[in-house]
């Protein structure tokens, strides 16, 4: 625990982002943040190993949205846990989002992001997996 | 985020009343209070549409009691979360709480409390239903 | 249970199509067939109220693959239980696939349809929806 | 396995009655059955430790309906597994059903019904639970 | 589906062995037999690429029972589905069990013991794991 | 809620034994700490009826590890919720682990480990069990 558990986070609307920033630092992640698609997988390929999961916003203004951040993600790391954060786009999650993810629909208390993120967090560190 | 999510907090002794409160408030909530059954279906009624999530004792004084309290909060929202706390009635939950509710035995830290209801809600938002 | 729950199956290797429309009928569901992705398209769109889960191999020949089937279905329906067959596109799963789907990797026993078919629709018949 | 495992199937209409006990005797169960809501109910408290499982449906003609059938039992054996099936009450279930029930809407196939009550029955014994 | 599924069956009592590999293979398993601990670990061993879920009775005569047979088997493949089955050891299963096993008390359905094994190994397969 | 929920968290790292202490006693829990597996097991015998759940590292130095200290609890107390936290053995879980027990990955953030075993404890307060 000397090391931080480090999130990735995709909102573009900045008064959001600093309110998750401040919820998630206060729960004992380290918050890495981006504000468009385009950024948020750059940085994410760039740190894929050291991002423990992801929470993105569904609708990023121009460019990538959060389902299509979510698949690239999934593509290079399968088991990232991924929680979205959506206004209005909830019933596409059915046909758009990745399996095993959770979607958070606003309004929500700063206190279901987080249990949402630890809840896959642990739910990934107790599965169990083939050996190598 | 700017909208708070309201929750409908049913106790009826004060100082617990009082201790949920502060620890739902923490964690991002706001709360609408009753401490007996009759008030509390009447504030339902009048605030369905706004009323996310219920937490209510199962024991009330006088009155309805949580379960019933519960039944009828459901008839009007078929998929409201609902948390039972009790000290006693444990037992009962099998054959009169709702389903997919949850049940809080006294004592209880405060977040167990959070976590209960923040858990329903992330799960009802992440519950794939029938367009309309 | 006069009527019959009407299940479709895309599967393009005749053989093994076979096999599973003799399992799946013999636990009392009636299928509906398709052997390349534009057909199963096709067939939903002009069915989509008869068919109660979908059932889909991932490599599907020229065309539409499986993924982009069960995209389109969940579109249309999004509350479709949704079953995907492979062989070798199993890792894909966890970008392409949508949520709360099940993936079977083959070689698979017949009855592993059967339960997977069965429960995600036992789910889906035990969830709680809004009132409408 | 010399011993049978005893189902009590509750339901009024002989012909889906018939269906049911067959499709249950094959997958290796003993089944009780009753066609009202009073026989259901006498017929339980006079087996109820052999009773494994309560199956039952929700309109019974006049008398006790399936969801007081079930909250009975439970009052007795609240670790009793339960499987409503209805044609036109699935909607109440949020607010009549038990914890940790299942629906099955009708028309169903006969294989849900198994694996609904299987899965229970599964789950039931494999809960850790006091030691007394 | 050319090739079976796989299982391993323990049990020393040969009646019931017998009506457990009838009622496996009808599911569409290929079924390895043991009857004692010593035998099965040796089997499992031998096979253990081949060997896709492991059924197990507690009580083995002499030698290794149940308990140690599965954690044996999930030190070489930590992955592997586990069912237990048992007349008089479940209260043992909290503390001598394996993550994520089965325990099915006797008397039990024969359909029981295949949803047990189809559900473990269809969770498995619809697991993310590491890219490797 | 006038009575704290009391955990036992075994630890020998004094650094990380206070962060946890801190973040669980901020969540409303009392903690009773251990630095090793054998004063573990001795304070576990002395209030196993206080204690409501176990919070354990894997490595302990000499003595009993955290496997064999959570094996012991639940054979006293089958019911208890079981937490381990390990940085390099993950991989036994699958093997060494009991039924039901969450696994946190060391780096871990404080809220991890509160709702992991908050999570549990409202589980086993929602479990239906026998009458007595």
């Amino acid at each position: 625990m000397e090391d931080a558990v480090t999130l990735l986070l995709v909102e573009d609307e900045p008064l959001l982002q600093n309110i998750m920033v401040a919820g998630l630092e206060d729960a004992g992640f380290r918050v890495v943040t981006a504000a468009d698609g385009a950024t948020a997988s750059k940085s994410f390929h760039a740190n894929a190993d050291e991002i423990a999961a992801l929470i993105t916003d569904v609708r990023l203004g121009a460019g990538l949205d959060g389902w299509e951040v979510a698949r690239r993600a999934r593509q290079m790391r399968p088991e990232l846990p991924v929680v979205y954060m959506t206004g209005d786009s909830a019933a596409d999650w059915a046909a758009k989002g990745v399996p095993k993810s959770v979607l958070l629909q606003k309004p929500f208390a700063i206190q279901q992001a987080v249990i949402a993120v630890a809840t896959l967090l642990n739910e990934a560190s107790s599965t169990i997996t083939h050996n190598s």
